[in-house]
């Protein structure tokens, strides 16, 4: 049984809480949250203790933390846990500055830890089987990938200022899709952007809709489209084109039903909410995490995942800014 | 070039006229309709020549005859013409009586005339597409066909009275199109039907929605739903199912459109006037039967399938009102 | 908290046991299997108590059972356990013979129990939202339901003897949904079955494809068609034609995946499991008996439906044999 | 009648002299080709007169000209057209130098000649109606523009050489597609290439697969995507992201057929010519400059929208080898 510290039981922390309550192989043995009605449902599902964060990562009962407290914590979380020997879950990003991420992989690297972030996404069911179709042969050697990935709803415009900015907070998830797809590193990055849906986003200094075009060194390309504002639905899209066919995913709606009448044939709007519409890649992650640790297998996305996808950040809002195509390694 | 005459120019004459002079091996030399306008037209198409029915027919001059006169007339039009030895094309049906058609059939036998009837859906792309998947083996032995078929909305009332009925004017049709796709003959006909679009018709001694259950010797199962009313445009649809697989045929739209909102993804309704919907499957029958008559090839659907199609009609009229299976041959 | 004994914990008995496990407000108090590690399996997941039928139904602790036992069993559990006072969910169907289902409605009754038959799809998400469609007025008046239900492969030949036959152990869950989106009662059942997918199902006596239409007072009809093989995976459709429109759910994948190459575009077959695509429904089926026993409030589908459902299947089974139209009521 | 003077009678000379003699008000008087069979084939058709290019344009009895010659030809003959009181449809581009277009441009100015430039996926119904759907408000003020364009498989090598490269050849198609999506000019171009599908195009100084992100004052963005290759067909679609919604176009197929078997369900790949795939396109752009020059009404897509679409095409190419966006106007 693999014993988990919970670190931040929040809404994404209750969810993968619920996650390792759902594994026969591991289970949450204490939590911390500051707000401690969080904490407390954490608790009532798993019979977990609740106790702080340094006497959780100093149990030597605890196998591994699970890191999903405000982001401003995860780096200095994530070196505590590697020094003490835990595998570590954390929530993505590791930081929003890339200096501090790579001093924070530092720690990792030395102590030898056992690091995963979460980049959920590389489990949802639809993106793993175009993965798959792709190492099986299905299209032959990848050419483009084409990703669509457009939010409900903006957040409020409060968080926009800690957010790190769209290409930090939104296409990261892009990013790391882009190059779990592509199966070569980026060595090209142009984007663009424009305030369309909020002008109080542009006012506070960030963009709402957004494109990036992305190439390897061998010539495959990738392009990005992203807004934070879709009326139809969480619009999430990939298509890879190689050489021999495409492969694509597709949206998700809650059923299959279809109205037809005069006005023509409607089908429901996409599943809206990223919770919902990521609910099973939500529990493979952490089921493939605790797997990982249990084999002691390989790990991914790991932290040079998390760093690689901010890299693409930080060159697309140079690119943005400086009107030019930024070269990376 | 093949020389026609033209019996009747309304909607469907004309649309045939249009076919034979897209055709380059055919052209119409003469045309007959009562209504001067009608005529007129096809003689400003092609530079035929008006004429009477007996004239047209008498002419050695002309090879064939389209017949799309009145239904009452088709019969006597088609003995005429086949004692005059002229290749036949009639629209279906052949006569709404069956002994009116048996006789009419055994002229056409004596004079060993080349007669085909324009059940026009066996040159629709997507059922000829069906056919041939069938034939190339893609879905193994036939097992159980389903055909949708419903008008977007009921003929006037006072046609309901010279239509034959539901089964002899609309679902005739599909019992067409079952015997296209079971490649065997029917034995067994259950039908039922209902009053539901419009009690009109039902005091006009007819029913505007019906479902016919068809069977073969060796147990192949055919089921049809058809409806007078279809809001969402001309439904179309067939489904043959298989030992190895499903082949089906879906409807068709004008554009490929989608409009996405908070309301859902909506799509155009279906094409829904039948000679928009079949406008190649009218160019591509009469394209067989000019080259049927040139190679002098065989012709299909021939009297055999107008007959058949006529007994499926009478037995489903027959088990609706006696509230039994009927069987055949 | 609601306390069940769970009578039967093979694979639909598990299933049941854990939605109830799933439900905050209710557990597995107590569970019989006379397969040890069936039980265990109970055991492991809820901490329930092995016990005898008899002993779990006279324990005034436990307030409702699952009855997944073998179909000749569930009568009389049904009646032990509405005489016992428990509320009764009993896995479809109540017995075979309809007058031993007779019997044992009148116990029901007379004890006043509360029953619920397991007639899952009820609750598939699909089917809820195109009840819901017709409730809420998209499509008009039902006039005609069209119903595919086709397994992906029969089951074994031994079990077609004690299986009751097509009609009363397949074509059953079509005929509740008939009734369920028809919302009025069937008057007139006729129907035909044929061998076509295995031979040895014939020699035992039953039939393996089948068609039944079945019409309402009013004239509503429905059309179900069954197979016990389909190659694509596990086909459930149905569609509600209505005066003003049309409302249909489709079929469910694994993923939204698809791959296009020269030969076309493919996507995956159908989930093929009965358990799998129908996950939600079995969860969602038994939350309804929880909060309806809890609130006190109305239980569907009830006794009724499970006894109207299999006069359905005796009708169909009756017309096949004789045929004719077998009138109801 | 609209009597036409055809100049170059090819591919595309024959499609468009089709298109003319299919409409009733306009036919083809003169047809000029050098090679004897392709000019006679148009003779053939329409009973045209052969002549040579001066004498066509000097013919006072001819009120317009197709020009459907090799690029090369194009300025010189609009000039003529344009000096001898000519309307005059060209087939796209006008030139591959943007200093010869602008020079004719400036004739075409002066002697008030009313010019079509031969975009002709304006005209495809799927096209036509986004842009109606858009001009009805349905997706709100437009956002984003996606497109997605691919040919089946690319040019000879030889023709790389003279087709001015993807950007003018191909994707010039596509940014005119944006400009008509878009509703506004763009102002900022950006653009990347790689050769990915055969090498000799690169040895040929060209690239094979693109993509390209524009930009409009008030912040518009279109995308778009090229390749020379798609083993699934032709692939043409566009997604227009608007603040309430958004409309699509889907690709083509010749039919609705789908298999469906134990790999999956099966439809056709697109149709994969592009004079098929455009078949009603290439008809309608005639029919609206015929309308227009009978009605003295507005020609779009004119002159200057040739110009604006190999503005951009040049924008791109100066983008891709500079690394950098390119401001424009």
């Amino acid at each position: 049984m693999l014993r988990f510290g919970l670190l931040g039981a929040g809404r994404i922390g209750y969810t993968h809480g619920l996650a390792i309550q759902n594994l026969s192989e591991a289970c949450i043995d204490a939590v911390f949250d500051p707000v401690d009605e969080a904490a407390g449902r954490i608790v009532k599902l798993s019979g977990a203790r609740q106790a702080g964060v340094e006497e959780i990562i100093a149990d030597p009962s605890i196998d591994a933390v699970i890191i999903a407290t405000p982001t401003n914590l995860h780096a200095g979380q994530i070196e505590m846990a590697a020094r003490a020997g835990k595998a570590i879950f954390c929530e993505k990003p590791i930081d929003l500055d890339i200096d501090r991420v790579r001093a924070c992989l530092e720690v990792v690297a030395e102590t030898n830890a056992k690091l995963m972030v979460g980049f959920n996404r590389r489990f949802d069911p639809n993106f793993v089987e175009v993965r798959k179709q792709i190492d099986g042969g299905a299209i032959g050697e990848v050419e483009m990938v084409q990703i669509t990935s457009r939010d409900p709803s903006p957040p409020p415009v409060s968080y926009i200022g800690v957010s790190g900015g769209l290409f930090r907070d939104m296409m990261i998830h892009d990013f790391d899709m882009a190059r779990f797809l592509l199966g070569e590193e980026i060595v090209e990055v142009t984007a663009t952007g424009s305030v369309l849906v909020d002008a109080a986003i542009g006012e506070a200094g960030d963009i709402d809709s957004a494109v990036a075009t992305l190439k390897t060194a061998s010539g495959k390309i990738a392009i990005i489209s992203n807004s934070r504002r879709a009326t139809y639905g969480y619009d999430q899209r990939v298509e890879v084109h190689g050489s021999n066919g495409l492969v694509s995913a597709e949206n998700m709606r809650a059923t299959t039903v279809t109205v037809a009448n005069g006005q023509g044939y409607q089908t429901e709007p996409l599943l809206d909410f990223f919770m919902e519409r990521y609910a099973v890649a939500y529990q493979a992650e952490l089921a493939h995490f605790v797997k990982s640790v249990i084999d002691d297998g390989v790990v991914r996305p790991n932290g040079e995942d998390g760093l690689k996808a901010l890299e693409l950040a930080d060159a697309a809002l140079q690119s943005m800014r400086g009107g030019t195509m930024v070269r990376l390694g």
